[in-house]
C-alpha cells in the first residue's frame, strides 16, 4: 500500500472520487459510445439500437436496514434502482444480473423472499433475470445489480445536452422517500426493546410506500415517446435533486434556476417534517431514493408536456454556466445548490 | 420474514441454492438467448454477434485478505475473473463495470492502487471501463464486476454441448493458485506480530503468481479460432476442476472419466503440499482460482489440439450419464467426483 500520503475519501466527495478514479481510463473499443459518467454506459453492438448497461450496489447497514426493510421489498427495490438508470437514458430495460453476498444468518427462505421481490419487479418492468453470483459474506447482505437495456440511437438522452432556456422538469413530488426513511428510523429507535411493539405510521402511508416500494418511471419514458419528445438531458433522482441537477449542469456546462414555489412537496412531507423538526425543503433538495426523473426540454415543448396524463412539474430553467445552479425563493433570494458528499444513500 | 421454516444455505450447496432461487424465473424478452446457468448470459441485440454479460462479486475476508493481497493485484484479478467468464463462452470481452463498497479505512490513494490494477488489466485484455458505483461500506471492501463481451452466433459455447466420447481438455496445470493461497495464509499466521517479518516464499514464486496475478486465457480462445475448433462445451475453472466438470456433466447430461496420471500438477504444488501435509490431488481437483478453461472437443480434433503452441492437456473423456463423473487412478480404481458446497472461493 502507498503509505506516503493519505487522502480521506470524504474530502473528495462522491463526484470527485469517481472522477479521480475513472479519469485515467481511455476507451479502446469503438463499441464503447459512452463509458463512465452517465446513468448507464452506451454500447454499440452493431445493432439498430444501442445497448445500455448500468450497475448499482446496495449494502446492508448503509443502503438498507433489515430491521424495517422487508426482504421482498428490498429485492423489488434493487430492480427498480437498476431500471430507473435505464429509463434515465430514455431507454427500456430488458434484463438484470443480481449478485449477492450473504452471511450465514440468512436462511434459504430469506433469500427466497428477496428473490420473490426481484421476480415481482422483473414481471412489472418486463425484464429477465440474466444471471448472478452468490457469495458467502462474513458480514451483512450485499446486493449488486447490473441492468441491461436498449435505446434507439436517435432517442438516447445523456446528462450533457441541456441548453440555455430549456425547461427543468421533474416527474413527481420530492423528499417523500427520505421522510419515509426518517419515519422508519424514528420508530426503530422508539421501539427498540419494546415487546409487541406497534409502530406509529398512521397518516404517513405515502411516505412509507415511497421508501419501501419505489417505482421506476417507465410510464414517463413511454409518454415522452408518445408525445414525440426527446429530452435534451435526463438523470434519475436517486441521490436527491440538488446533486442530480448539479450533475446535469456540470455535464452540460450550464447553470440552472429552480423555484421554491414550484417544488412539488407532498403534504405528508410537510407534516412529518414539522413533527420531526426537519426542513421539508432540505428533504426535497437533498433527500435521496426518489427514483423520479429529472429532465430538460426546449421551451417550445411546454404545451406538449401539459398533455401528459400525470404530473410533470416544470420547476425552473437552464441558465448561463457562469450563474451557477441555485434555488430561488419567493422573495427573489437565490441559494446556491450544493452536492452531497460521499455518502451511503 | 418467513419465520416458520429455516433451511440453512449450507445444506443446499451452491448449485442447489442458485437453482432454487432462479428456477421460478421465465424469460419474457426474445433478446434473452441464455439467462442464468452458464458462465455468462447471452443476449441477441439484433447485431451480427451475440452480446455476453457476466457478473462476479469479491468480498474482503472471503475472497481476499488485504494482509497479503496487494490492492493493485486485487484490481487486476477482479478484471481477470470477469474476462475469464467471457472466454469460457468462446467470446471476447469488450468492457467492464466495477462497483465498490468501501469503508473509511481506505484512503483515496488505496483506491487509486486498486484502479491502477483494474487499468492494467483493461489494457492487457483490450477492454474498456464502462461505469460503476461507489458506495460507503460499514465493513470491508466489496468489489462487484460485470463484464460485457461479444461472440459470433456460430461460435458461442455453452456448458451443455458435451457429447459421448468427447475429449476433456484443460489449459494448464491445476491447484497452483490454491497452494499459493495456502502459502500466503501460512506466512500470515507465522508472521503475526513479528517485527520486520520476512515471509518464506523461496521456490514457490510460481504458486504466488498463480494466486496473486492470475491470467485469463485469451490466448486459448484465439488459438481455438485459429485452428477452427469450436469446443462442444466449455467452462472456466474458478471453482476447481471437480465442481466445474460436474457442471458440464449436469448441463450436458453426461458422465466423465478423468485420469489421475493425466492431471497436470506443477512440481511446486507437490513440494509445498508435502511440506504442508496436504493432498496435491485434492488441491488439483477442488482448489479454486485457477481461471483456466475446461472444455470438450470431438475425438477427431485431437490432432488439431496437438498443434497448439502451449500445453492443452487431454485429461479424460465424456461417458454415458449413468456412469457419473469420476477420477480413475493408475490402478484402475474410480473415485466419484464431488462438488464443493457453498463456499467463499
Amino acid at each position: 500500500m502507498n503509505s506516503d500520503k493519505r487522502t480521506e475519501i470524504a474530502s473528495l466527495g462522491e463526484f470527485g472520487l469517481i472522477d479521480r478514479l475513472t479519469e485515467p481510463f481511455t476507451p479502446q473499443n469503438s463499441s464503447t459510445v459512452k463509458g463512465p459518467g452517465d446513468d448507464a454506459a452506451v454500447i454499440d453492438t452493431g445493432a439498430e439500437s444501442y445497448t445500455l448497461l448500468s450497475t448499482d450496489m446496495l449494502l446492508e447497514g448503509v443502503d438498507f436496514d433489515l430491521v424495517y426493510f422487508p426482504l421482498k421489498h428490498l429485492g423489488y427495490k434493487a430492480v427498480v434502482v437498476g431500471c430507473s438508470n435505464i429509463y434515465a437514458m430514455n431507454g427500456r430495460p430488458t434484463g438484470i444480473t443480481v449478485s449477492i453476498g450473504v452471511s450465514a444468518k440468512f436462511s434459504v427462505e430469506n433469500l427466497e423472499e428477496l428473490y420473490a421481490g426481484i421476480r415481482a419487479a422483473c414481471a412489472d418492468y418486463g425484464i429477465d433475470l440474466l444471471g448472478g453470483d452468490t457469495r458467502a459474506s462474513v458480514t451483512g447482505l450485499v446486493i449488486s445489480v447490473s441492468t441491461v437495456g436498449v435505446v434507439g440511437k436517435d432517442k438516447v438522452v445523456y446528462r450533457n445536452g441541456a441548453k440555455l432556456h430549456d425547461l427543468i422538469c421533474i416527474t413527481r413530488d420530492l423528499g417523500a422517500a427520505y421522510l419515509g426513511l426518517k419515519l422508519l428510523e424514528r420508530e426503530k429507535i422508539a421501539l427498540n426493546g419494546v415487546q409487541n411493539a406497534q409502530p406509529r405510521f398512521e397518516g404517513y402511508e405515502y411516505l412509507l410506500r415511497r421508501q419501501l416500494k419505489p417505482e421506476a418511471r417507465r410510464d414517463v419514458v413511454e409518454e415522452l415517446a408518445a408525445q414525440g419528445i426527446v429530452p435534451t438531458s435526463m438523470i434519475d433522482l436517486s441521490d436527491g435533486l440538488a446533486s442530480e441537477l448539479l450533475h446535469i449542469c456540470r455535464a452540460s456546462k450550464c447553470g440552472a434556476r429552480i423555484y421554491l414555489e414550484r417544488m412539488p412537496i407532498a403534504r405528508e412531507v410537510h407534516t412529518l417534517a414539522e413533527e420531526m423538526h426537519l426542513d421539508p425543503v432540505t428533504a426535497a433538495l437533498n433527500g435521496g431514493d426518489d427514483h423520479e426523473l429529472l429532465f430538460t426540454v426546449p421551451l417550445a415543448m411546454q404545451d406538449k408536456l401539459m398533455q401528459f396524463g400525470y404530473g410533470v412539474e416544470v420547476i425552473g430553467h437552464i441558465t448561463e454556466e457562469s450563474t451557477g445552479a441555485a434555488l430561488v425563493t419567493p422573495d427573489g433570494a437565490t441559494i446556491a445548490l450544493k452536492a452531497q458528499g460521499f455518502h451511503g444513500n
